[in-house]
């Protein structure tokens, strides 16, 4: 019973209602902030300090005691001091052991030194059980109580009990733990609030390289060729003409680039006739990132939007259609209407407009609320069904927008083709593989794989 | 103690610091990544399989053995089999004697079979406590721990002690347990992942009705009524001008009935003169997706939002407005500003903006993770004040748009009234009930009869 | 063992598997529909009652006896009674000693009570142990299962033990926990319903006190103003011009007082050369509503963009520009393009596009379950970073804007100067400062003082 009580305790003591005194060695802001909060939820507090003065910033209720005094006190000591200075435990070894040590710190850079903090932590004193938690969470929250980034509490340590009593005070600060394993976890741990959108990182390079290219691409064809060749200066096409050639064509790109990596991984399983494989790290990286992908293609998306809603604003446009009218009644002509224009004019705005619908979509059923709501048929039809829809109805409304002048010899300048014939290179491969993969001949052993079989099993299950 | 302990020791065993061994009968897909995630969380893992080969794919930290020999070394066993081949177990029933089996399997279809598979197992194997539990998490988002979709495990059986030492590792695992009480609720769960939107069948059935009925409408009195009597083809209205009629219909008749039910309820209840009685079954059908109508309605609003927008970049709205001028032009006239005119446009595009912008913040409240964070009393004021402000603002922005021909003959075409008038029969049916139903006269019986007051009590208590 | 075995029993009792009894006092709505839950996740009910005729409306499973019988079946009594009767409970006294009372009522009013319901019913039944949980969670929501508002229970109480054992129900019943504390937290949690957007409350009343200044002055210099001395009637700019100039100005103005509060706190930390000093009160409630006031701004932003881009259809706007070109048509004059005009144009245009779409990301990074995802790091770069960025493009994008009016006395009108000059008051006084802070000489002990470095320090640790 001895042993197994312990983290029972923490909840429901045997000998009275109060929880299980909590002891923190530093008296720093994140310090005082997790004494602020756990004095809230109910634990009594004591604060290990190397002056023992009661500062006005310490909670009221708690004590504040020398190291030693304030250890014996608690089972669970909180170290809520910096790495440099984790020395000071060695001495208290003696009194450290047995108790639980909970490992608070974070670094300043990723991979910092070789082992963990908590691992390091351990190492000084090797009698106490270390747990690493809390690292995650910035004194600033806990004090102001609004939380807006993360409630989750990642936890990890070597043994179980001890884990499991930080897991309960982590839920009485109504935070949520996250059991990540043993102490190895901890570097990873350690280096979790060090990263910056890690996932983020290949569409945001991939979109700032062809941002890059396509806007040289569109800067001299639209800009530079009319200034050579009709000495004309068309160089504020740069504020908005230019970034409103860039967005589509990199929103429709990013798009498909979303829906290659499952057509490839389709592609590789028929040719090897198994899904015991694995793929390509490449492969397995690009299918991990392409909701990051989709959501900046519909960022591009949104500008694009933005940008070509404000057309009949720009004074440029104004002028031209102005000067258009004006010329027209000084030659005292009337045009007729011309249906296939307006056919296509038409056509090319519902089909855009269909597609960015359905884009948005896509992007609200991807945040993490709403995906929680839905069980996996639902996200998969969403996510493949719809997705496949909107990309079938931005790359029509790319085809219609350009069907006039598409492949007209016209529209070449210098034997630069426009720049949206590029975006469609990269959408049409992928709807036409695709379109070929949904052909039985091709979907049923597909389907087959998928399901476990195999064309040259290896192994007998 | 020692009943008592079982479950507690799932967390912090006696004898070492060690999670409970569990056992995975299978080593298919989702048996594997499903081993390979508690190995991570700190569970030892022994596959049960019918050839002992150690595959590559299987987990390196974890056994591979026979059924049996792997069923005894475990208190959870986990089945990753179909039913199927549910039949081997009958064999190992005395080695399965008060084991927790894990049943995670899926079905084709709902309602495949006359009894849930977790039923049929428990039937197999009656000396078994059979849990039901993981059918709704899949296997790729356990492999690659994105988790897009739910977190939730729904989790039922029978024996109370099991269902805890489950719904324990399924919290180890990082995701949601959520207790559906018994067995029988396994039927439901093993449906569940099976549904497609079952709360949006309605609403999108009823508005893909709507549409239809309204695109023949206006393609009547657009495009087949100018035709026939003027010869003018305007065909290419189905693309834009069409679809911008519908939409604003749509979303208003929609909103309409988002509040509809509520207002019959409130009829129904000052008719009776108790709220304990219950409505009858399509009125709670009805009630139960007002959300999902809500945000049907939001998705033509944002349709119609898009669809006006683009009206100054259309060729034809462009073509037209330049032939006014030039006609203005040739004939060498100056129109003077007309005020009436600019006041009704200028209203009806203001109203439409505010009642949008409400629309919109009506949606983004109902997103899971802000309505999580507002309280009762709150959720109802926006949904409820800020939704009849909402419908009020769209009906006024109707009302105003068609103000100058409403009525009028010659908005008639072949009897056939213009098709915004029908989109106000519902809007103005709320909206005058409505309005009778906050005078004093009636408000105070139904706030009383909603406190629980009876005209006519049944029973005292 | 006797004690402390009482919550686990809760999960897995000893002697059979089923739950423990709940009994609820009260078979009103909420008494009702919580038992119907209970029972859904296993919980064995009875119902005590003053009449014991059981009811159709109170679920099947459940048995309706008097309130001592009642009580005595059950360790957990709900108390599903209002306030004014709770004396009915003083006879019962000896009954209930030792009891869990759970107090799920709610009042009318804030502070309605001088004791909260809880601490009173503590009062009239010493011997009992009060949990004050439930209140938060409407009986709709329960019975409906939809949960739409928040599944979070606030639970409060003196008695660690009680506290645990509906802890552990309120998990049960699939909603979420939060431990608040002792009983003396009932208070607030009785007021908790009872708020309407606490926070909210200081930004809305600030917009709307500049919204109703700024509509007077853009009232007085554009529709008072050319009325009295050009004798114009454009009273129809209140529909929307005016807004669209309102809107503008506010979103810009609050979105640096997002800001303002930061860049003072940073003064007052440099002045007193320690971030050990509490900020002033007014201060630290400013920065706690920092995300609303961003909010608010944002949604003055959308309004703006929708604004705006009606513009081309506003039938003043299309009367404008025709006779702008039928007079230029009529006095036979083609203008050339004017280069600098198209620059700005676009400029202003790209700049307000680009800001907008950086305030929709912050606005979406904002929402809870996104914010959940991020750690600190990620969300102070987007908000910190990110936020800044927005600023300086929506401030350059209003300087452009007026770029070419700016100080020209001729926007004088009664010498009251155009009002988005008055909007960029705060911006540029925001930004002006930041960037004197960024300066090294600055920023350094900037830096040093919030990782707690102290000019004077007053005590040692």
């Amino acid at each position: 019973m001895t042993k197994n009580s312990s983290n029972v305790m923490a909840l429901s003591p045997n000998t009275s209602n109060k929880r299980e005194t909590v002891c923190i060695f530093g008296t720093g802001d994140f310090g005082r902030a997790l004494g602020y909060k756990m004095i809230q939820a109910g634990y009594p507090v004591v604060f290990g300090s190397r002056s023992t003065q009661t500062s006005s910033l310490i909670p009221k209720d708690a004590e504040v005691l020398s190291h030693a005094e304030a250890a014996q006190k608690a089972a669970i000591i909180i170290i809520a001091i910096q790495r440099q200075h984790y020395n000071f435990l060695i001495p208290l070894a003696e009194i450290l052991r047995g108790k639980v040590l909970v490992d608070i710190s974070n670094n300043l850079k990723i991979n910092q030194y070789p082992e963990s903090n908590a691992e390091y932590l351990a190492q000084l004193v090797p009698g106490a059980k270390v747990v690493k938690a809390f690292n995650t969470v910035s004194a600033w929250a806990l004090q102001s109580g609004t939380l807006d980034a993360s409630r989750q509490v990642f936890v990890c340590g070597d043994d179980m009990e001890a884990k499991q009593m930080v897991m309960d005070i982590v839920r009485a600060l109504g935070l949520t733990p996250l059991d990540q394993g043993s102490l190895l976890a901890a570097q990873e741990i350690e280096n979790y609030p060090l990263q910056l959108f890690p996932m983020w990182k290949f569409p945001i390079l991939l979109s700032l390289g062809l941002v890059t290219f396509f806007f040289f691409y569109c800067l001299t064809r639209d800009v530079i060729y009319p200034y050579v060749n009709e000495n004309k200066d068309f160089s504020f096409f740069i504020a908005i003409s230019i970034p409103n050639r860039i967005c589509p064509i990199l929103a429709l790109t990013l798009l498909a680039l979303v829906y290659l990596p499952g057509i490839l991984a389709a592609i590789i399983q028929l040719y090897r006739g198994t899904k015991y494989r694995l793929f390509p790290d490449w492969l397995d990286k690009w299918m991990l990132c392409r909701k990051q992908l989709g959501l900046v293609a519909l960022a591009f998306a949104s500008l694009h939007v933005l940008y070509t809603l404000v057309i009949p604003i720009r004074s440029f446009v104004r002028w031209r259609i102005s000067s258009q009218i004006v010329s027209q009644a000084l030659n005292n002509k009337t045009e007729p209407l011309d249906n296939t224009n307006a056919w296509l004019s038409d056509s090319y705005l519902a089909l855009g407009i269909l597609g960015f619908f359905l884009f948005v979509l896509l992007g609200i059923t991807s945040l993490p609320s709403v995906s929680n709501n839905v069980n996996w048929r639902e996200f998969r039809f969403v996510q493949s069904k719809l997705g496949y829809l909107t990309l079938i109805l931005c790359t029509a409304h790319t085809l219609v927008y350009g069907g006039k002048w598409f492949l007209s010899p016209s529209s070449y300048r210098w034997y630069l083709p426009s720049a949206y014939m590029l975006s469609l290179i990269f959408p049409c491969i992928v709807l036409v593989v695709k379109s070929v993969l949904i052909f039985p001949c091709l979907d049923k052993p597909l389907t087959q794989i998928r399901q476990g079989w195999e064309r040259n099993p290896r192994y007998s299950e």
